[in-house]
């Protein structure tokens, strides 16, 4: 599997042979070397860095498609550094390739061209090369390797490699065979025992071709970079130090300046790859479609368009739920957007309520969702990385469905997708009081909080098929970050809501049901807000008028102006929160006197419905609690029932956490 | 690596001769086969179970320490059933060995005691697994193999090895040698492409012994069993689907019932077990120690010592930032406690703010906490799965210190534990505005309020060195789910807090500095209580009267009588809400009209005043919100300042959304 390493006196033949073309990595890794030297830096970090000095440079010298002068070409390689430690690498690769000009900017993702990605926690880097690899070969096959035929390289730490989600991504490279990805990685800088090895095998086991070479022999790193260019599948590079007689084999050429800047080997290369690539892509047949999804930008059209098939695939979905219909949507999408990439987690198949246990991966092959959709099995974390890869790669939309309890695994990437703002569609199903047989590890509770929570996220819970549209619509317009879906495989309880009484979906918030002069409003979301519906017209046979509001995406309803919230939420009256969830974070709109109708703890193993009346989350329930309050906060005033819809006379009262 | 399958029918001669043994496992596995075919089970359910009938029956009528009559006993084996999809097997096994009134009870966690672990998400049981076989190897070094001599066996489903948090744990496992540690498992029922094969690689390169049997070859089963019990290493069985004539070979025994209840062979063997650790526990020297810790009990004046021990550690801490008060409080329990276990996270000691870059792994060693402490590396996310396990398996008290931002990862266990009721102790380190090289992937902003959302999670933040004695003590007085202390590197702006002004830190929270009829009440938590005071002092100057605030623990308060967090909040005038992280929740202590100065976006890179600069987290922006905010609403009422403390007339004005 891993090419011997050359420690052979013999090879020094070879390397004399080879010495015009490396003459120019040897100076330029010195240089390079140099320029590291000048920083500051902790002492295992410079080991690090010296180590990987001459195989960096010789990837950036004669492989790396790269054009210093356009750093955001879309058919460069992808040199991805997801740690900070790695960083002054690039930037010496950066100073000794480009202008000046681009040398001098930070190097931070959004701020430098050439920064692929922000560093996070470990292994996330790793995940996101994968995506972007895999968004190559998606590409690659819609426009030919004319326009679309470059590779993704990552500078990894050993600790990258040790996390469940490279580990996860591994899997996938190694299912999707990604050959044209590969990871150069070197020992830890300190004693070693073992874990070292233990990840190349580990590699080696998910289908990645794994080379050990020695970081510091020229001959060996330049065969193992033109095998990586010949490899059928995933490449690990593993740049092991050198032995120490090797470490002093590299030629002691001066610095020389003519190699640096717009004259060095990676610059001369880069230009003349990129002006014969601008040549093909002038006369290409896809030019026009593939400038559009590059720039990210919608088919003329698209919105009739969308709407048609929208429609048309939710009046053939099977079923009522807002899963079925969200599902319809993402069809509908994919007919129209070829730019669309579809991964799907197993979880996300446990749509089968009758079945006391999830469906196997046997029987997925029935349950897919859209033709073109690639599984991910049960790599939910690799996955959610992965996905942040293909956004991060452009050209692509990258959407994907999972299991709303999966979100927790998924968190750690998904927040790099936000913090990156970079547009991923989530797909979440099984959300609500839903599966009742696995006990309470497959109940979301506080998931809704949580999500709600970060920041640049847009988190709808649709409540039927009509909000379900208008939210796919909300998300596919929501800007700078990404979007979820979640998606209850329930009917809904009320049958289809009647049309909005007063404001949109589309606006975040609006009004389901009013009632004049209202007394109570009812404020729910998803599968809650039929609960809603129905205890409102409970409370009109006794005489309360309660107006249902439903939230499905609290991002858009904060947007809205003040006037537009306080119209739907109401100037006074009692509030009323419902869902199935925790009510962290619901004091936002039910103020200090509102009343939650929630969970409070996990749930456990019970049909839906029982599991709603366990936590009280019923019509009656609601009903009796808005007849103690209002008697209460009547008793209070001494009237039997307060003025609607005027300000009133309030003495702040004890402050109400989670009723 | 693995044992040959024996599909010689050579081997018939031996399986006659082991016959009188394995006759018992054959008629009891029948038995058990049909219990299973009387189930309602999906097909690829039953395939599987099935084909696992028989190993688990060989495992539980020849190898498994268990006595059905106390299912509960501390030196049982731990059989761990992590998926409903297998728990069939477990219901027949108990079926078929316990009392029948044991087999009536509901096979769910905390309801059946037989049941280790509560299903949740793939992978989370293996990772539990090797947190129990990890309690295990830590109380057997303490109190020998007389009276802790057992082992822990999965029933696992090939998804849940596919998973990261398994690939971690089984790192973790490799890594402490966690011999007494066995995972049966089993491809899938449909076809697999190699995904099974490539897990067995992945496990047996993290220094697992893999052995494949013929799931249905009671002789390969016994000797596979066999050799698990003489392993070095933690095991894999993967036990493959028989070959179609081996399926057969099985001897056609009827099922005869006096080997079913009391009379069956484990109940036999588990009762003589039992009974002779139970005379050896009996005159054991450590008995009243074991007994303590089996029954979560602290020791006898342990309340005095612990004060005593943290004061002397505090003293002893280098610095006064929080974290070296959390970390000496975690200290002085280590001295107190015996049963106390450390994992600590690499990611924990990413303590030195100088260094631009991580400390990498051989730094550590000098950065130790505790002389007991394990390291865990970078798997955070199956670190936290052991610490469930350890906590399932009694008698330790699990603890970990990691970093704040690694909480992401490891929340899908964290949040098993929560569920299951299960006392972990968090230390994160590296909270607040702290490191601010890293880009914003390093710096918490929704991750306190994720974790405020979940329930029976108490979170503590402290603000100073007294503070975190209190929560401390809090944390360990904390009933029903893990308990977490958020920790700062930083020393306090302010220096040392006044004394308590109102209530205790112990109340989850109270007042820090009192003003007498206060028109602002500045609510802050953890560094942010400083900058909080240092306005007040500001306003003050001002001729603006503030009660400064601190609520280190949201839950421990909300827990407080209305009256006693109606006297902290003040029952009138503004309240601002102070903290570097995202406002979503503080809606319930400030209020409809209140402010709250934090993050509405992620972090960026830059020292760490700066960036409480760049989001306005300053004494000067904290005045002038309060200054504008205070005219205001002076303005509406038409006089220039608010008589404080005083119900008023209040228009409910639009809704405030972070401002």
């Amino acid at each position: 599997m891993a090419a011997a390493l050359s420690t052979d006196p013999t090879d020094l033949r070879e390397e004399t042979q080879l010495s015009a073309q490396q003459s120019a990595v040897a100076r330029m890794s010195r240089a390079a070397r140099l320029l590291l030297n000048a920083e500051h830096l902790p002492p295992h970090a410079r080991t690090l860095l010296n180590r990987m000095c001459l195989p960096v440079t010789a990837l950036w010298c004669r492989v790396l498609r790269f054009d210093p002068s356009a750093p955001d070409w879309p058919d460069r390689d992808r040199f991805v550094v997801p740690s900070t430690t790695m960083l002054p690498l690039l930037r010496a690769m950066l100073r000794l390739t480009g202008p000046a000009t681009e040398a001098a900017l930070p190097l931070e993702y959004g701020r430098h061209p050439a920064v692929e990605v922000a560093p996070g926690l470990a292994g996330q880097g790793v995940a996101a090369a994968v995506g972007m690899a895999f968004a190559e070969q998606t590409l690659a096959r819609r426009f030919g390797r004319s326009l679309v035929n470059h590779r993704t390289w990552v500078l990894a730490q050993d600790t990258d490699l040790a996390t469940g989600v490279a580990m996860e991504a591994a899997q996938l490279a190694g299912r999707f065979g990604l050959d044209r990805l590969a990871v150069l990685v070197t020992p830890p800088a300190g004693p070693d025992n073992g874990d070292f090895a233990d990840s190349l095998t580990r590699f080696s086991a998910s289908g990645w071709t794994v080379r050990k070479v020695d970081a510091g022999n020229a001959a060996a790193i330049s065969s193992a970079l033109a095998a990586t260019l010949r490899a059928r599948k995933p490449t690990l590079i593993a740049c092991l130090p050198s032995a120490p007689g090797h470490a002093l084999a590299e030629p002691h050429l001066p610095p020389e300046e003519e190699l640096t800047g717009p004259w060095s080997p990676t610059a001369r290369r880069g230009a003349t790859t990129r002006r014969s690539w601008l040549r093909r892509f002038a006369r290409h047949r896809l030019r026009t479609a593939f400038e559009r999804e590059i720039q990210g930008q919608r088919p003329a059209l698209f919105e009739e368009d969308w709407h048609r098939a929208c429609h048309w695939q939710m009046q053939s979905a099977e079923g009522h739920a807002t899963q079925d219909a969200g599902l319809a949507g993402l069809r509908a999408l994919s007919e129209l957007l070829p730019e669309l990439v579809c991964l799907t987690a197993a979880s996300a198949y446990r749509l089968d309520l009758a079945a006391p246990v999830a469906l196997p991966a046997t029987q997925q092959a029935r349950a897919r969702l859209l033709p073109a959709e690639q599984s991910c099995g049960i790599q939910d974390h690799g996955m959610a990385g992965m996905l942040n890869g293909i956004a991060l790669h452009g050209g692509l939309l990258p959407c994907c469905a999972a299991s709303m309890m999966t979100v927790d695994r998924m968190r750690s990437a998904l927040r790099m997708a936000a913090l990156m703002r970079r547009k991923v569609l989530y797909l979440l199903t099984g959300d609500g009081l839903a599966l009742g047989d696995g006990g309470g590890g497959w109940q979301p509770v506080e998931q809704l909080a949580s999500l709600r929570a970060m920041p640049h996220l847009a988190v709808f819970r649709p409540c039927d098929v009509r909000e379900t549209t208008a939210c796919w619509d909300a998300a596919l317009n929501w800007q700078g970050g990404p979007a979820m879906l979640l998606l209850c495989p329930y009917e809904n309880q009320h049958g289809p809501l009647p049309a909005p009484a007063f404001g949109t979906p589309s606006r975040g918030g609006y009004v389901v049901k009013q009632e004049e002069m209202r007394q109570v409003t009812l404020i729910a979301s998803g599968p809650e807000v039929a609960i809603a519906l129905k205890a409102s017209h409970h409370l009109a046979r006794q005489d309360i008028r309660a107006t249902v509001v439903s939230i499905p995406c609290w991002e858009l309803f904060a947007e809205q102006p003040a006037s537009y919230r306080k119209t739907v939420l109401g100037a006074s009256g009692l509030r009323v929160g419902i869902e199935a969830a925790s009510g962290f974070g619901w004091e936002r709109w039910l103020g200090e006197e509102g009343v939650f109708v929630g969970m409070d703890d996990f749930g456990t193993s019970a049909p839906a419905n029982a599991l709603y009346e366990r936590f009280g989350i019923t019509v009656e329930a609601i009903c009796e609690k808005v007849r103690a309050h209002l008697l209460t906060s009547g008793a209070e005033r001494g009237s039997s029932l307060r003025t609607p819809d005027q300000p009133r006379t309030r003495v702040r009262g004890p402050l109400t956490t989670r009723p």
